[in-house]
């Protein structure tokens, strides 16, 4: 689904519901840091626009949803805590370095932004599934479409930044599907090493 | 008005108004700046609940004002461009930390946050009445109350942090007013050095 090259191992959601706690956590923490990551490529690139403002409404909306999360946490007194080491994002962005160049770094930084996004998405339908509990199960199925939108944020400007540097859109999916698979390998590996409740462990 | 200690001096105006699209474009940055700030002292005080949500709910109102003002820029064919040197922030974190350490950082920090949103009130309402286009006058006529809330926002979150030290409100609004006459010195001195359009220069 939305351009993921592997679904989910089954493993992860027994991980993730084993401490409901440390998952609510990383999901807060993971809304904060796309809300920055979407505002520091807007001011990077001051000379798009259209760019600036997307990313910007989608900082805003990743912003509602940490203090959503974060209300949560409050409700059951869940210190939010400092943020978990999370090894995905850093791991994505490394592999795509290793693929090799593309020829836009922008549209690379845009693509593993929409495939994050696609993650996130598959992770909060199984979520809004099978959590433990119906308010978890609500959460989880309400950010799942915000999180669709975003993938297709990510995915449009790609195509679009591409274009203006003469690449196609054809180019572009080959690039996505490649960083899929990148992606797919991640994130299996973190599921078998790593057992805490993360959103992208 | 707001804790400030010196009105802005008459000579800013005229600056702020002779290069409107300057003025527009470091408003813009300031809102960016001013979302970034709140983001990032929630995120290392995630012990204070209240304080996380308080500051992320502000982040995003500061977000909601740039792609605000950012659209005027887009409707004028303006660039955003790069963050303009800004030095208003860091020289008044400096001056604090030379007038000696108050008892809680944290205060501190929350207390220069108060008086950066009272000097943006304060501005805004100046723009609100002499900005050149009935545009721009809406737009910071709409913005100043948001300032405003704020600036209550910061100072009553100082005041809660004092109190969890141990730290009396009389403490506090003294400190407020120490850091206030710095602020003025600070403002007063930018307006005859720095000739350049912005909203703290």
């Amino acid at each position: 689904m939305l351009g993921l090259a592997t679904p989910t191992d089954d493993g992860w959601i027994d991980a993730a519901i084993a401490d409901v706690a440390s998952l609510l956590c990383d999901h807060a923490h993971c809304e904060m840091k796309a809300a920055s990551n979407a505002m520091s490529l807007a001011v990077r690139h001051g000379d798009r626009p259209e760019l600036v403002q997307a990313l910007t409404a989608l900082a805003e909306e990743e912003l509602a949803h940490f203090r959503r999360v974060h209300a949560i946490l409050m409700e059951r007194g869940i210190p939010l805590g400092n943020p978990p080491v999370d090894p995905y994002a850093a791991t994505l962005r490394r592999v795509a370095h290793e693929l090799g160049q593309f020829r836009s770094p922008l549209v690379d930084r845009l693509l593993i932004g929409a495939l994050i996004e696609a993650r996130s998405c598959e992770r909060f339908r199984i979520l809004s599934e099978r959590a433990p509990e119906p308010e978890l199960r609500t959460l989880y199925h309400e950010l799942l479409a915000s999180e669709a939108g975003h993938y297709r944020v990510f995915l449009d400007l790609a195509i679009a930044e591409a274009a203006r540097d003469g690449i196609d859109a054809t180019a572009v999916r080959m690039r996505l599907r490649a960083l899929a698979a990148a992606e797919g390998s991640i994130v299996a590996r973190l599921v078998e090493e790593d057992e805490r409740a993360t959103v992208h462990g």
